[in-house]
């Protein structure tokens, strides 16, 4: 297959990469790293990108950020940073990918465990990996071409206990390599619709 | 109780406001009508509301659209449309009812099945109900002074199916007096951080 990662030099994009890049042929796609450039907040941006990688089987997207902070001093505009970038970043992507993708084609998306599990300054990123979920599921039913699409849900990463370890206090933290699985099973499977928890 | 009901002339709201209005002190907000005209999707209205009705117990928001139509002809503006109404809407809401509500107050919102159950032109419905559970999942954490938040989630209404009735065949429809259960639950319960779920 050729697939499309996108956020392939970040920590779950590199994993990702390594996982499948033995078995097929991997484009590393980041905003201004790896073979090809692209930003998926602009649509157009997505489009240029498939035009360049023509005849593409999957995409996988591990790009995409939420604002951090206490709800109590949240304003609209922090609140829309995760709906502007993670969250529409990943629509846009599937809203075109339904379009160029091969017949069969997988689009794979990423939200998190916080949609479920909540921790103090999440509030954002809860919302919008809530969202990515829903968005999921019922696109799935509507692609075409028997196109499918599913979302990985990590937790936190071992590699991020670093920098967001104090917000994740008790929880277990798993390894990239770990959740890279969960991206193959998205991408060499055969489901759709799915919400592969890592946690 | 004080209690404001933000889209009161709905189907909905209507049947939140019979319910409550017995017990309590009801305020019917819309954007056009009732006894206060707000509009949630811009955080200075929902400021300018509390200013105006001084001293509030509870607020229950009914009010809020998200774009339907087919995924395949989807653009990013029509997606949207669902964000900044009633996501945004609702968030602006709990984002300022936190501050100004008083001790032990609630804020209840209103998500709706397509979050886990989809059907043909929803997906911008899913993720902004989906993205709405999310959001109250992790607010419920962080609120101060005992304020409490929980999402209503209801499947298509009787008085509905003669416009949405289509989308939703096979679907059990509830009528709102059923929905209305729900909020009040919410409202002169003790819970926080639920989705209750009328479907």
């Amino acid at each position: 297959m050729k697939i499309i990662v996108i956020g392939a030099s970040g920590t779950i994009g590199q994993a990702v990469v390594k996982q499948l890049t033995d078995r097929h042929e991997v484009i590393s796609v980041g905003k201004t790293t790896g073979q090809f450039q692209a930003d998926i907040t602009d649509i157009n941006s997505v489009r240029a990108l498939f035009e360049q990688v023509d005849k593409v089987d999957a995409v996988v997207a591990t790009a995409g950020t939420a604002h951090f902070g206490p709800l109590q001093e949240m304003t609209p505009e922090q609140f829309r940073v995760g709906l502007s970038d993670k969250l529409m970043g990943q629509v846009n992507l599937a809203l075109v990918a339904q379009h160029l993708l091969n017949d069969g084609g997988s689009i794979t998306l990423t939200s998190g465990s916080l949609s479920e599990h909540p921790v103090r300054m999440g509030a954002n990123a809860s919302t919008v990996n809530a969202a990515i979920d829903g968005y999921v599921r019922a696109a799935a039913i509507e692609l075409p071409r028997g196109i499918r699409i599913n979302a990985v849900s990590p937790t936190i990463l071992e590699e991020s206990l670093a920098s967001y370890g104090s917000l994740f206090y008790g929880f277990e933290a798993v390894p990239a390599k770990r959740v890279a699985l969960a991206y193959s099973r998205s991408v060499e499977g055969a489901q759709t619709g799915q919400i592969y928890k890592v946690w």
